[in-house]
């Protein structure tokens, strides 16, 4: 008992701190200082100041709405004269994270379930029903093949399919655009975004905006960096591609707010920077299914049960907006391993500097005597004399 | 060869430690532990317990399904005594991490292809044709002026445009809103999580929980706290608002589900916990266009082929499932991290002490002299025999 | 001033370095080299290699586009002889992150606003009117009761409602599932990711694939790993379900992309590997809402105003595509702090040898003496001759 408290007094008492041999060389001093010096300028200004190393970070928690505008009109055979607005070329009406913009279309009117030749292909045409195989379906048919050969036009016999009638030609799409004028059409983008872990919130409808300069502003990089609302055209444009032949075949176009915030200075400089992207990278070798398109229908029906349908091919322009970002704030822990990895890294510089002066310096047998003390594990008496 | 064995040998069969000054002395020895105490309390109370800093973490990848459930009736002029059904209120019928509940409406019955007035405002009210620019279309107009100046009504002329006629009148929206029973409707969320880095997949609907419990239960942060199902009006006023205001402009409402889980505990500690946050905050000066609405349309045809729709600009709620939270584990690479930077800081008491010691206590010379052995770098003599 | 010349001169041309015992044993020595060995193998080989501790990582920022095909007849008695084209089958026409196919359905015709007999269940089932209560509506009733008893059918009688007549009976699904050949459908997904820190892209059709190869390839894990086309029914199994089991009460699955860089090598590497999972776990007791399902409706009108609608209850899986993946790339950061660290734990080497050779050696006291030299706090004389 007694002996255990000894010991915890010797333990509490003690203070051990390593003997220090302090050589007066200008040489070796400088040398010393200097890498100490790197290394310190190292962990505070690049880890710190730099990199900010002394952050907690978070990544951002998003919700998006999105709104169009614009009217177009159209005068073509098929519709004749027509309207479009808002609710005829946004397909669905609405979504979460993006927004469709309809700006080509292949349009099929008045189909109904029946039976009717498939379009003239290397796999269609036939000669006779021999050519045909009756409930085979093609990754690209239209329609199930009722086994018989008959013409499509005056000239040329394809198989029959059973399918909604008449089957879809999309062979030539409109060129230019159908509803090339989507150009013009602009896209308001609310986005609100949130740091969990430090429970920062903001809009990209800035507190210092008002309201009649959100009537009339379009974005521009340089002239209105906030203004939310955008051109379609600018959009494209921004990514480097021309919207007239981006609406012919469609495409994607990512609206990119980043949101990189320091909540170590006021929350006014945590500010959206808008960026855009073209997502659906085309290369003439790769064009499957080249653009961005799909099909819907429009469903008819008359009390009767005869059911018709409008089915359209769309070829558009999908808006993908993309938000992302990391905030940092002040916080312990990073601080200190950063702190910490720093000191041990000015253990370095004794360990580069004891090289070069007990390896490399001319005088180094001296200095070595000095800091060395050699106690041999044999005979003990060489080890006390040999110290210095 | 062989001096190089010697050499190896000798680094083989040495071990250098450095050499220590033991100062016996209460208040240096108390002081000297107090800090390593400190410093030690901090690297394992703050970073290992609090901050749990030997855990790897991944953050959540997540699936969302949701399913609303409610029917309510309305009797108004334009529309007749009417029931609504989850098909006629939820649009579109699915979205992936949303669900939009339609709360408000301003409908516009049967309009047709044509040509009508535009409504009343400063821009397209006109005395003449000469105050209508033809084919012009102004941001918030319905359709391309047609440059014709016609009445609007028995007093007002405004410019007529080609539109779907007649033009929406969105003016007047109605007060209370035309679905407020939405209030009552609940909605079930079905999530599912998954921990990649760890391959933890876990659900909301907890295995303890039985059917006939979910078949009844509604959410409530107290009673029901892992009851997946909500009734629309609490998620609004668990977020400090009412439903029955949002109602009418519509919002947007994010359901927050945080899975923060301690992956070293049992699973079944790892739980979902909800919140709710809206997520278009509105303020009154920044009320361009406030909370949220969209534009579809009802195409109805006739085999004659005159077409007709019903637009209906739908005001709502859209629910927002916004999952998030990291899981947390313990790996090697962070615990060794934090360990050496700890090691590292415990250094740091030492130089703390050695100031303390060497330049403020009045025995700083003695002691010095014990630390510190002083080599001359230019006669030898003299750092020899400084040693103590 | 001079004098603080001669401290800055002192502190600038001074190098300390710690006085050192070398102790020379061959126990000893080995023991120090063998741990510093370990410790230096588990930061190079563990941290470095392996957990890559020199790189700063990103998460990624994706884009997907998909697009089904396949068509299928089926004949019922209710629809009779029908064709099912993508734009049947797919519902919305698209969405972003996911893809819902209709494998079975329950359709309601001819529904009209009015009045009539609930479907019957414990709630609804009655005698006379005193049982059902006016403006009365249960969770999973499809209308407001009127507060009449009417007659279902020729011997039940439930309560009547005002609801789309005839009421949705969903007691009876279709088994097999209606569009079982779905099966066969196949699933074409076209992702694109982005490494924002490090602006990267690449997209999941690699530059090496041929276009005929694309038009023909299904993806296989062993044989086809890169190919972007999938056939439904694989996906299923893949994941270890029956596709026609699924069919029938619909689900969720996941089609996972991952995209584990190291952009330290080059970016051919940087490969795509897919996996799927069900993400709906069924599990008997919890069927609360099994599978996946929602409803939708088709609308029709007349001029005449009457408006009738097609309800149709969607069963079907819905095909999420979650692109997740981490790149790496070096960066001087973590690796310092890595490389700081490691530092730090050799000095554990140290420590450790030191309580080995002090505390449980024979010849402690001896290697003691030479390593520690005691200063008492009292009387000085013996500090100076208790020094070896």
């Amino acid at each position: 008992m007694a002996g255990c408290c000894a010991v915890l007094a010797a333990f509490l008492f003690e203070y051990d701190t390593p003997r220090i041999v302090l050589i007066r060389s200008r040489k070796v001093g400088l040398m010393n200082r200097a890498v100490q010096l790197l290394i310190l300028a190292y962990v505070i200004g690049w880890v710190f100041v730099w990199e900010k190393g002394y952050q907690e970070t978070d990544s951002v928690v998003s919700s998006v709405t999105t709104k169009a505008k614009g009217v177009t009109v159209t005068n073509t055979s098929t519709l004749g004269f027509r309207v479009w607005d808002v609710a005829d070329y946004v397909i669905p009406a609405q979504e979460e994270n993006s927004l469709f913009i309809m700006t080509n279309m292949i349009i099929t009117m008045n189909q109904t379930q029946g039976f009717c030749p498939e379009l003239p292909d290397k796999t269609t045409v036939c000669k006779s029903d021999a050519n045909c195989v009756a409930g085979s379906s093609g990754t690209h048919s239209n329609g199930i093949a009722t086994g018989r050969c008959v013409l499509f036009n005056g000239t040329v016999k394809t198989c029959e399919v059973a399918a909604w009638c008449p089957v879809e030609d999309d062979s030539h799409m409109p060129k230019p655009a159908f509803l090339k004028a989507a150009e013009n059409f602009t896209l308001l983008v609310k986005n609100n975004i949130w740091y969990p872990k430090f429970n920062f919130s903001k809009r990209n409808i800035l507190p210092n905006i008002t309201t009649t300069y959100l009537k009339s502003c379009t974005y521009d990089a340089v002239t209105d960096p906030f203004c939310p609302i955008f051109r379609l055209g600018k959009i494209v444009e921004s990514a480097g591609h021309s919207f007239q032949d981006m609406a012919i075949e469609g495409g994607i176009m990512g609206i990119q707010i980043n949101w990189d915030c320091n909540l170590d200075r006021t929350s006014s400089l945590c500010l959206p920077s808008y960026s855009f992207r073209r997502l659906d990278t085309r290369d003439v070798d790769h064009n499957v299914s080249p653009g961005y398109n799909f099909r819907f229908a429009k469903y008819y029906s008359h009390l009767t049960g005869a059911e018709h349908r409008t089915l359209i091919k769309a070829y558009g322009i999908r808006f993908d907006i993309i938000v992302f970002g990391k905030a940092g704030k002040f916080d312990i822990i990073p601080t200190m391993i950063n702190v910490g990895s720093g000191l041990a890294l000015l253990g370095v510089a004794t360990v580069l500097c004891d090289v070069i002066v007990f390896y490399c310096m001319k005088k180094r047998y001296y200095y070595r005597e000095k800091k060395y003390k050699y106690v041999e594990d044999y005979e003990q008496g060489l080890g006390g004399e040999m110290d210095q």
